[in-house]
This record gives structure tokens, sequence and C-alpha cells, in this order.
């Protein structure tokens, strides 16, 4: 099979390496950006010298961001090449009119490499799925913030001496918004209720908040009470209601998911049956993601043509399936704030030092924590807010 | 696709179950031993019913056993039905006669079910193997010791009290010798090793060693090292030579495998690029079993012809692959006996009351230390050994 990549960085090295390593896999185009170094003389800048060509079968699409990668995966499906993208980004941008592009064009879609790199977790679900309902999943699905966690709760590290740290080994962007605030993930979450669930959520039906503002002792606090903190994507499906988030999590030490060390990931489904499965590995980086790529490609050669599932209807996004207590750590002020508020359902408070409050909330649905949260969030923009596994 | 299904107990019901709720997969005909009740008119006591049936299109062997298991599956296969077995007993007994037989008849021969139940691992090592060799793979792979460990681990309990309330609960059976002994997870890693380095070895070459002598003072003394016991079949192969070893090991508190709850499974393998994958979930049961015997009739109706793999040539067991430290607690006649024999490779030795001495050794290669321990068993037929991980 003859293959072109578009964007040559991690992702798109690593597929190329171990094409070179596969003899059914030949890469004979790259394309690469202006001013590129042109190392090897299939790359161009041309994006038309791939989609023109009737000799490329497929097409994978490893260069990240909304556009022109969006036009360029409708490009090359309308131009019957079967198609594969590393990038979740763009996927969970545009789920429906790329699923649907794919299959109004009766090409291949893969998108194995998006969620959790190495860690074959797509597949589990679709493979679960042909057998019964998956009713839920949840998963570690970012690597830099699960680092970053695992070693402050490992050293006592405070997070912006780990996050220098995780920059340093390449682990973290410069800018590391996205891994630390979350979005890495909702976009990971919303591929992966597309494929569970024949549904993606828009980014606004995904609540997410990330792990920027947890300290050292937050840290301490959190081991005291026998939990470690994790970032979580959850998602659970009842009837035609989806409730999906993406927040802090205490999960309970001596769970597998405490124990997921520095960049890796866990992910794990729920079906009816099967029971709970979970899955774990290197959730990034050039091999395992180029990995994930690859069997894309061999399913593909193989003759598969499976592209991300839509059940039709669209499923109604409702918070209140997911009922829990919240620990949060903020302001006097908002403390006093939050006590108001909750009544009967402040389970305790607990003053740490003169500036902080540690708070913990009885069980609520989570539409009302999250909008006490954001009422909080003004009082005292610092306050951070973990859910009880 | 019409299925017959060979035996109806634990797991063939477990599949009959699943299979009524998927359209594509009717099953027509179920052999059940000669005296069974015939609940469903579609029962029969006579293998030459199915056999010699042509609107069987795939038998599903869940018999147990090697014969009339063997014989059965080579007819079916003889006869251009496609095969499924549960049967971890009968592959790893006659590995290459049916993966061959399977392949000259030319019919797909399913074995997901025959490890880790519901777990996808011998799916996701074919899947890894696609892209590079299998360096290795590691696995709790028996529910029922796990079960018993874990709650030695939790309550402090004895092995006697655990292995009845196992077995009130179903987990073991009355005679349960072949879940404690470590034969039930023996056959399953002669499995795994096909699948994974497409050469079966014999049961003489994989040495394997239970969990019937450990006792609560020996789980207290593990924990007490920061260590937790589990019950692991472990493989490596390099080059022509394979190293695949089930016995007790002490894993570290903290790790995936410390973290297995009660009575569930957790798979390893490892390849190069992707590195180390591990998988989880319920590794019995009729449903989660039944899973996977539905997941290969799903691939086998949509054309999958896959068999177990053979490379050809045999792989020479090599145990000096495994080298490491290993934990003994014995009397204190063997424990003088082990001294001398270590020298100094004898690392520590402590006294436990009156009868017990525990003692660590140096690393030493796998068949030094197994070839002592059968030495020493003669001397306290009652010590209880394990790998540090």
């Amino acid at each position: 099979m003859k293959i072109a990549l578009l964007g040559f960085g991690v992702v798109g090295r690593g597929v190329y390496d171990i094409c070179q390593t596969l003899p059914g896999l030949e890469v004979v185009r790259i394309l690469r950006r202006k001013g590129s170094p042109r190392e090897l003389p299939i790359v161009t800048d041309c994006f038309e010298d791939i989609v023109n060509d009737p000799s490329v079968d497929c097409v994978v699409e490893a260069m990240g961001g909304l556009h022109p990668a969006r036009e360029y995966l409708l490009a090359c499906m309308a131009a019957g090449k079967q198609v594969v993208t590393s990038n979740k980004a763009v996927l969970a941008a545009f789920y429906d009119e790329l699923s649907d592009a794919a299959r109004s064009a009766g090409v291949a879609f893969g998108c194995e490499a998006c969620v959790a790199g190495g860690v074959p977790f797509l597949a589990a679900l679709r493979k679960a799925a042909r057998v019964s309902p998956i009713l839920g999943f949840s998963g570690i699905l970012n690597g830099t913030t699960n680092y970053i966690l695992s070693r402050m709760v490992d050293e006592g590290a405070d997070f912006g001496q780990v996050l220098s740290a995780a920059q340093q080994l390449g682990y973290a962007e410069a800018d590391p918004s996205a891994d630390v605030d979350g979005l890495d993930v909702q976009n990971k979450a919303i591929v992966t209720c597309g494929i569970a669930f024949g549904f993606a959520p828009s980014h606004g039906q995904v609540p997410t908040f990330g792990i920027g503002s947890i300290q050292g002792q937050d840290v301490a606090d959190i081991l005291s009470m026998g939990r470690v903190p994790k970032l979580l994507a959850t998602a659970r499906r009842e009837g035609d209601s989806l409730c999906c988030t993406v927040e802090p999590v205490l999960v309970e030490r001596g769970s597998l998911e405490a124990a997921v060390p520095l960049n890796n990931n866990l992910a794990s489904l729920e079906a009816q049956g099967i029971g709970t499965l979970k899955f774990y590995g290197q959730g990034a980086g050039a091999l395992p993601t180029g990995n994930a790529v690859v069997q894309d490609l061999l399913d593909i050669a193989q003759g598969c043509k499976d592209t991300p599932p839509r059940t039709g209807g669209a499923l109604q996004s409702d918070l209140s399936l997911l009922r829990a207590r919240w620990w949060l750590r903020l302001s006097p002020e908002a403390a006093q704030r939050a006590k108001e508020e909750l009544g009967a359902a402040c389970e305790s408070v607990r003053p740490r030092g003169e500036e902080s409050v540690c708070l913990e909330t009885a069980e609520l649905p989570a539409q009302d924590f999250y909008a006490l949260r954001s009422r909080l969030l003004a009082l005292d923009p610092k306050l951070f807010a973990a859910r009880f596994a």
C-alpha cells in the first residue's frame, strides 16, 4: 500500500520509521510546510502533489490543528483515498462531518492514534460494542499531566517545579495550557464518545477542568485521605442521555488508576456482560503513537473500511447522571460562600493555615457542583477542586 | 452464521446467552453428555449429528479436557467447519497438531477465550506482533489464586480459610489443585507463547510453582518488605531462546500488578517501539469468557481465517534468560542446606520463630535456583519460595 504523510513531526516521523520496517507499507510522499528541510526526496510542500497522485492509496494526517487539516482530510476522502488521522483536535471539532464524508466516499477513516497513543483503546471499544452497548468509559488520557501529578505525589514536589522538568524532557509544551487545562483530554473524550456511543458531544457539552491550580500541599492533604489525584475523562450513557466530564479525580490508593506512573495512560471501558476492562501503556511518543497509526494502516491494507461510527440520533447532555462528592481548597472568603450555598451538603470544613480552607461536599449532581464552582472561582481564581472517585 | 456448541457448562451457556442477543449468530446444535437434561430441542448427545450436519458453519468447543476434545476439534476441521475453542488444556497439549490441522483444512481456529477470559490479550499480542516481534509477556492469569492472595493480603487471612470461601463462591473447584498448583496458568502460558512467539513450549519446558504452601505469616512478611505476592506467568524471548515460567512473584506495592483485586486478571506484553501494554479485566465467568468466544465468532463471520501461528523452527528453552532474586520461607534444616549451597549468593537469613527461617538469595539464573529449590523441597515439603519482580 502506498502511503502519503501530511506532516512530519513526532508522529509523522514515527509512522515513517515503522513503515521502513514493514514491507507492505511504503511511504511515497511527505507533505511539509514551505521552507522545511527536504532531507528526503519524497518531501513536497504542495498538497496537490498528494491528493492528485493516483498512486497514493492512503493518506495519514499528522499535522495537528483544525485548518487546513479538515480541508485536506475532506479532499483526500473525496479523491477516494483511505485516510488515517492522529489529530484529535480536528476529529473532535468535525467528527460528524468527517465521518460522514468518509462513508459517502466509501473510504476507511482510521483514528486509533487520536486517543491513548499506543494503547489500543478505541479498537477495544469498537470490539466490545459489537457484543453489547458501551455503558461508560474513563481514563487517564494525558501523559503530561499524569507525569506532573505522579512526580508531585512521589516527591512532594510543587507544580511549577515539575512542569519545568516536564518541559525540559519534552513531555510538556512551552505553552502547556492545552495539557494542563484539560483541553487535550477534552478532545480525546469527545472522540472516545464518538467511537463508544456513535455520538460526539460538542466541547460545550463536556465540562472540563484542569490541574493548573493544584498545590504541593493539596497533594499532601489528598494523600493523607488515602487518595491520589489524577486527571480523568469519564463518560456514562443511559438511554439517550450522556454525561462526559474532564476533571481532577481523587482515586483510591491501591486502585489501578493510582498506580499509573509518569507519562502513561490507563483507559477503562464498561459494558454489559464483559464488565470493566482496562488498558495501560504509553499515551504519546513517536513510536507508540506511530504504532497506532500503523495498526490502522495494516487494517486498511487488509481491506478494513471502518469509519468512526454515528448512530444518527443525538444524545442529550445530562450532567445529573453524575452524582459525586467533591473536595475543594479555596480562600476563606470563597469557603464561607460555599458553606452558605451548600448548607447541609457541606460535609466538612477545615482551615489550612491563614489563607486556605479545605472543604468536602456531600453527594451532589455534577451540574449543581459545577455551577457553584464557577461562582466560587470568581471569589478565588486559584481554587482547586477534585471529585472523589 | 450457524453455530454448534460442544459442551454446555459455564462457558457454553455464556456463549449461548450472548448469541441469543446477536442476530447474526445462531446456535443450532448443542452437544451434551448422555443423560444430561435436554431443556432445549437443539441438544444432542451424538457428536456425529454436528460434524455431519452441513448447515453447521462453525463449532465452539467448550467441553474442556483433552479427550475427546482433541478428536472432535480435528474432526470438525476436517469436515471444513470453522472452529473456536475455550479449552486451554487441549490447545496447550496439542498446539502444533491443532493449528496445523486448521491451516491444512483452510478453516479459522479461534482461541481468544483460552487466556484471560474476557480480556482481549491474545488479540492484542497478535496485533502488536504485526508491527514488531514480541519481546516478552507476563500476567496474572488465574482469578482463583489472585482471589486467594488478594484476600490474604487485605484481611491477613490464612490460605485454607480463603480457599474455603473461594470454593463456596464458586471461584475455586472442589479439587483446587489445577488452580493452586499453577497448572491452569501453565496451560495459559503455553498457549500465550504460541500466539506471541509462534512456538508453544511443552509442559516440561515451563517450570511451574503454585501458591499452595503460602502461609498467612509469609504474606505479612512480604508486605513488610513493601511487596505483594502474585502468581505470575512470565515469558521472554531472545533470538531462538525462550524462557517461560509460572511462579509466585513479589511485585512492588504501588505497581499495577499489586493493585489487581480479587478474581481479576492483568496481562502485559512488551514489544519494540510500543513498549509495555497492560490489559485488565475478568479472567473467567460465563459472560466474560463467552464474550471472548463470541468475539472470535464475529471475526469469523466477517471472513477472518486466523489460526494460532507457528513460525516453524522450534525455540530452545533457556532458563538462564531469567536472572532474579528469590525469597524463601523454609525449615531451619532446609535453610542450613540453602546457606551452604548458596554461599555468597545467600543475601540474608532471618529466623522466624522456632520452626521457620526466611532467606533471600542474591541474583541467580533461574535454572540454578529451581534446581536448589527441588533439593530443598526434599528437606521441607512445605517450603514457600517467590521471585522478586
